[in-house]
């Protein structure tokens, strides 16, 4: 506004106090209110640099589907010497039906699990492999020396671009010291996948009913509750929005941003992109090592004032896109190239 | 005393108060004292009639081993976004590890497990068809409508005669209302085995140790906690013993016994078998509904007068035995008939 006397563009800000609390509102603000939002693009700062002096736009974003498991079996604990053998014991059906969901690849048991999953592409693939992520470094800094996960991946691309079956939380029985000999009555399991475009929250729940049914065993009586979910988000790269932020940062930083995705999930990213048919730039300016959400968060003063200029560049480079003109959404059968590198 | 003058035996009586709570002291008083204590055969009130007017003489009690099972995966508690697929889950691994001790028949994978296992003879199992034993009402009872176990045996089987592997408690992660997106930094369960002659403790668990450093992933560590177990027990029914005791219950009870075992343990008779060299009569007055360790326990009186008859008759029966002349353990290898009833 300083420069041109106006602002290049139009502008709308939201501002969103509750993305720690699920966005409710903000869910319900944006269908009621979709036509006073209309768009062509959505900026939304709620990512990461890749590492210092490596800005990154964030482009693909994993989505996420929850679950609790509860498997009935007798309608009470019982004697484990009494009866144990001839009465299924929930537990032991949990750790199957649990281990049932994946396999020795890694690959989740779910039918038609992998259908609509994006495959990353070669080029994608050679991005990836180009940044300096050094695995043994990851590994250390979380206290393991390896880890196991899909074949085939690099944790870099697993954690990044690959779904997951991750078990949140387990309890049954008798949890105190020593040992009890119980058969316990019940057991229970929270479980969440990661999903990647274009899996939705909706089939994976309706395959898996179907699953958990053919591995729960005689005696047992189950129920599933799924809770909220939200798909992944993948802008592709040839996007004419996702080249005006690659010149805004370059600009503001002094070097070209690298290309990455996110293994945690935005859900209202989806909603926008549902709601106003809009595409997301995520563009954000922390680091890795902010303590995000921990004791001492802090935020680099420098990337502070790069990031006021980045986005100052943005709206002018943003306004010289005359039209909307953006690739509709990558499917499952498509080639999808890192066009806009 | 009354009809003879004096009692036909020499007896010794030995009143135990920690049953319940593991008998350590006697374990350690019978080892410290085995030379004052030695004796041809320990007779045991801690077992029940089969049903209402069928008395029992229960010939084989199951052993135990119990563990718990510690698995540690990254340092602390993960986001299952960030890291989700890149590294090992402790709590999937726990499922894996779990679901793989046992197969889809219900046999015990750990290797070696049945080598030592002495098989249900047919006339065993043509005995235990006999009993009036309706699986249906079984399961009524304990509120399922069926079972899975070890294929190719009977619920009754499998409770008296068959080893078993049974999760007793689990524990990860979040355990509250609704979802939590995390990746555990551990996870944990306690177990058991019931087992049946000869098998031990320490044969299973040195197998299982090793079992599980199979299956447990990369990324993971794991602590394998074994607590105090026992073998399982079996008398020969050839044993004058048990004859002895046969006739004494006809004659108390008008009616022959039955001949049963118990899925339970009770670890001590293993130990007075070792120790003494002595083997084990286990007759036992009370009834399936005596509600033992519940609110309103009771005990029959006519049972409790029986009972004193049936005992007062066995040590008659009993002094008839001139030496001891009973048969050898069985082992795995031999052909183990019901030769005494």
């Amino acid at each position: 506004m300083q420069t041109e006397g106006r602002l290049p563009l139009n502008m709308k800000i939201l501002i969103e106090g509750e993305e720690e609390v699920g966005s409710e509102v903000l869910e319900k603000y944006l269908t009621t209110h979709a036509d006073r939002l209309a768009c062509d693009c959505v900026v939304i700062s709620d990512s990461a640099q890749f590492a210092p002096g490596k800005p990154a736009i964030t482009y693909g974003l994993r989505g996420i589907v929850c679950y609790e498991l509860l498997l009935n079996g007798p309608d009470r604990d019982l004697h484990s010497g009494s009866f144990g053998g001839s009465i299924t014991n929930p537990a032991n059906a949990l750790a199957t039906i649990l281990a049932g969901l994946i396999d020795d690849q890694g690959r989740v048991q779910v039918p038609g699990f992998y259908d609509d999953v994006v495959a990353l592409t070669d080029r994608e693939r050679e991005a990836f492999a180009t940044l300096d992520f050094d695995e043994a470094d990851f590994f250390r800094q979380v206290g393991v020396e390896s880890a196991q996960g899909e074949v085939g991946y690099t944790a870099l691309e697993r954690r990044w671009a690959r779904p997951t079956f991750d078990i949140n939380g387990l309890w049954s029985g008798y949890q105190g010291d020593g040992p009890k000999t119980v058969l316990p009555a019940s057991a229970g399991a929270k479980f969440s996948f990661r999903l990647v475009p274009n899996q939705t929250p909706e089939q994976v729940t309706a395959a898996l009913r179907e699953k958990v049914a053919q591995l729960c065993p005689p005696g047992i009586r189950f129920e599933l509750i799924a809770f909220h979910g939200g798909p992944g988000v993948m802008v592709p790269l040839e996007s004419p929005y996702i080249k005006a932020a690659a010149r805004a940062i370059e600009h503001a930083f002094g070097t070209p941003p690298v290309f990455t995705r996110e293994g945690g999930s935005i859900p209202i990213v989806a909603t926008f992109a549902e709601t106003l048919k809009a595409d997301a730039l995520l563009l954000g300016w922390g680091q890795d090592d902010d303590n995000t959400h921990s004791p001492n968060e802090k935020f680099c003063l420098a990337d502070f004032h790069r990031g006021i200029k980045a986005s100052a560049r943005l709206w002018q480079e943003l306004s010289q896109i005359a039209t909307r003109q953006v690739p509709s959404k990558p499917t499952g059968g498509d080639r999808w190239d890192l066009a806009g590198r």
